[in-house]
This record gives structure tokens, C-alpha cells and sequence, in this order.
């Protein structure tokens, strides 16, 4: 059957993220002013699988083996139909 | 009052995605098989404003002046507490 991951990937809490630093430095100069910016990245996936829990392995397999660097990144992945 | 929006940016429908395209790539390498994949970025910013309209117009601005290219790019702003 046909599932579809959305698969969310961060930088862990504490690590320092120079890129989100920079876009609110940059909204800073157009006048806007933020507390604080965080970014993620997010997947779409579309996959064939037995049953939801098996697509979500995968999902989870692709994060560990490709998607994410586990040392820096923390994921979320979420199946749905 | 603080508010914290969530930002969400992706292509727009037919837009071409040579990123994608090659981490779809890179999965089947790994023996992966996906259907189709899609990414999108993400922005978490907390800011002050007065009520959630007002806070939900600013993150609009910002997507329309900084964070999105209007010309390839769809965005959407869900404000929470």
C-alpha cells in the first residue's frame, strides 16, 4: 500500500544554527523584529509498504542512513495514508 | 503579546526540484524506492504583536519580503499562542 511520510528534521537544541542567525539579522534590517528563529527541513516520501508501521521504519531508516546526521539533526517522522 | 509562527515554504506545483530529484536519487542507491518526494523549509519564529491577525499579517510580510521568492515559491503562516 501507498503512504506518505512527512519526515521533519532540526538541528538539535543547543547547536548553533549560523543560517537562522543570519535570516533574523536579515528581518532585523527590513524592520522586523523576532524573539528568537529556529528552521527545519521537511520531507515528503511517498512509499510502498505492508502496513503503517512498517512504512514508518523505513521512514525512520532513511533518516539514520541519508536524511539526517544524527549527531547535530533530531527527526520526526509522521505516516499518514 | 508573543506569538509564534510557524513558516512553511515549498516550490510551487511544477516547479522543477533538482534537489530532490538527487536525494531521491541517493535513497534508491541505498535500496530505497520512493514514489515521489518533495521538500520544504520551515521557519519557527516567535514575535510580539497585538492580537493573531496582526501577528499572522507580519509573518506574511516577512515570507513576502525575505523568506519566499513569490515567483517560485508557496508559503503558509499558522500562528499559535
Amino acid at each position: 500500500m501507498k503512504y506518505t511520510a512527512k519526515i521533519t528534521i532540526a538541528l538539535k537544541e543547543g547547536m548553533l544554527d549560523p543560517e537562522a542567525r543570519a535570516i533574523q539579522h536579515a528581518l532585523a534590517n527590513l524592520g522586523f523584529s523576532t524573539g528568537s528563529l529556529s528552521t527545519a527541513r521537511v520531507f515528503y516520501i511517498t512509499l510502498d509498504a505492508e502496513n503503517k508501521e512498517a512504512a514508518q521504519a523505513v521512514a525512520e531508516q532513511m533518516c539514520e542512513r541519508l536524511l539526517a546526521n544524527p549527531v547535530i539533526h533530531r527527526y520526526e517522522v509522521e505516516v499518514g495514508a
